[in-house]
């Protein structure tokens, strides 16, 4: 991939200091949105100031990347970007990941959060920080839930490894 | 793949041999389940006949492929494979299915199902046949479960499709 941006722009050298001008304006304009800690031009970002979002509803998420993926699933609740997910191992840990300011988000009772959804990834980590923030959020009196786990639409049964036909199973709901 | 076995076999033809006499006891020996309809050596089958397995839950599921990937799940229940899924424009209706074996087995109450979970294919076959069903099995009391949509184990929630996210946040489930 790196080569063949390289090449590509070896041959248009305009685009070339096109593409260094937006990098320079990525250091310059994207900051840190204060509210929900995603990457944004403006403070607060765009999704935070839109008045037409459900409040009661936040979810929490790994990285900006997630917040767009759920954008086009439809989600129309808050979001919140943790930055990360809590790996020992990595040496990362609550003060490495943006959780202080979501528990000042939840304690601050104006924000209006009755549900928080934990949307971290399902691998060991993103589990783990999962059920750490569920035992800070729960004594908020505040629902906390987790993302359903199955089988994706598109799979089939029998490619599905074990563990994830396992949940479906025990995540089954009734057909009406 | 093809090219590869038939090379394998060239080279070594006294596997040729054992090969073809097993593909011969295929024919013999495999017959169906007259129970689950399962492909099987004996009938009733294995599954059929263990005594330790759940009366009350019953799998249906498209083909035998899924019986062997849901028993590798820790499935505990019995099983009824349609040998496909509905499919009009193939021209696979009800009656190409073991659709009428599967409400034999229903009305006959000795079998002891309470719950039937279906576990066809997230495809629109699959729904449609899933929706089929449980129109079928309603006005018997039985109640009909889908398998859990959501994300897999695995998946990065950045790479998931929008429609396997909306069903994982829909199915979301309260942490404990």
């Amino acid at each position: 991939m790196a080569q063949r941006i390289s090449i590509y722009l070896a041959k248009a050298p305009s685009r070339a200091e096109g593409l260094a001008r937006a990098l320079l304006l990525v250091k310059e304009r994207i900051r840190t949105c204060s509210v929900c800690c995603n990457l944004s031009e403006e403070d607060p970002c765009r999704l935070c100031r839109a008045g037409s979002r459900d409040e009661n509803l936040l979810c929490v998420v790994e990285s900006p990347l997630d917040v767009l993926a759920l954008e086009r699933s439809g989600f129309r609740g808050r979001y919140h970007v943790l930055m990360g997910v809590l790996s020992p191992l990595d040496g990362i840990g609550p003060k490495d990941l943006r959780i202080e300011e979501l528990m000042r988000r939840i304690k601050n009772g104006s924000s209006g959060v009755r549900e928080v959804i934990v949307a971290t990834n399902p691998t060991v980590e993103g589990e783990a920080t999962a059920s750490y923030l569920a035992t800070l959020l729960k004594p908020f009196g505040i629902r906390v839930m987790r993302i359903a786990y199955g089988i994706s639409l598109g799979t089939e049964i029998e490619y599905a490894d074990e563990a994830t036909l396992s949940h479906a199973l025990e995540g089954r709901r009734e057909m009406l």
